[in-house]
């Protein structure tokens, strides 16, 4: 069996300050997964874009990727456009299995973190 | 003390299927929140925007409101534009008090939860 990588699939954006909780997370994940190739790939605005970065990793001799979109929603990046771009990288890289999951904000312990972060910012009279 | 509120603050999108999680959240915040007034508010593409939100609430007697940022990054939008916004808020609601929080994927927790689910998209032999 050969290599296996994680990709983390973010949107991008036009400031660089927006893809540090990004590499953050690549970070924790890449500690909790020795022997795993975790990497972040942007739609747009940033690089890698996904292609790129799935062929970089198909030339170093990964054979499995998984994608896991960090979206906070199901929106038309996710649900279009991220599949129209598995399926070109499919015709590309032919000898690379590759399968993405759904977005990370639809995750019910992330949505209930993500609860618990919102009720803290409550003024404390509330919380 | 008057009434408060908490408003959760995304992006929007034009797919209608992408508010979906931040409904969820909302409902969530919600029904762990009772007497406080949650509602989600959108940067652009959807409704309310969140000045027309804020304006509507002051318009209910709320006079204190907290803006929780439901970005996964803090970038332009969080940086940049929300400050504006929040500026121009209180120069046209001078009794309110508003503030905001950090944004959500900026929390600890929020962080832990999500590299668990990136952990758990791994095919099974390497969980």
């Amino acid at each position: 069996m050969g290599a296996r990588a994680l990709v983390l699939f973010a949107h991008g954006a036009r400031s660089a300050s927006w893809a540090a909780p990004f590499e953050r997370l690549r970070d924790m994940v890449a500690a909790r997964s020795p022997g795993v190739d975790v990497s972040l790939a942007f739609l747009e605005l940033m690089s890698p874009r996904l292609p790129e970065q799935v062929a970089a990793l198909a030339a170093q001799g990964v054979d499995d990727v998984t994608v896991v979109p960090v979206f906070l929603g199901q929106g038309g990046h996710v649900l279009r456009d991220l599949p129209l771009i598995l399926d070109e990288l499919r015709l590309a890289h032919p000898g690379l299995a590759i399968r993405a999951v759904g977005a990370v904000g639809e995750d019910p312990a992330v949505l209930r973190a993500m609860t618990d972060y919102c009720l803290s910012a409550l003024p404390s009279a509330l919380a």
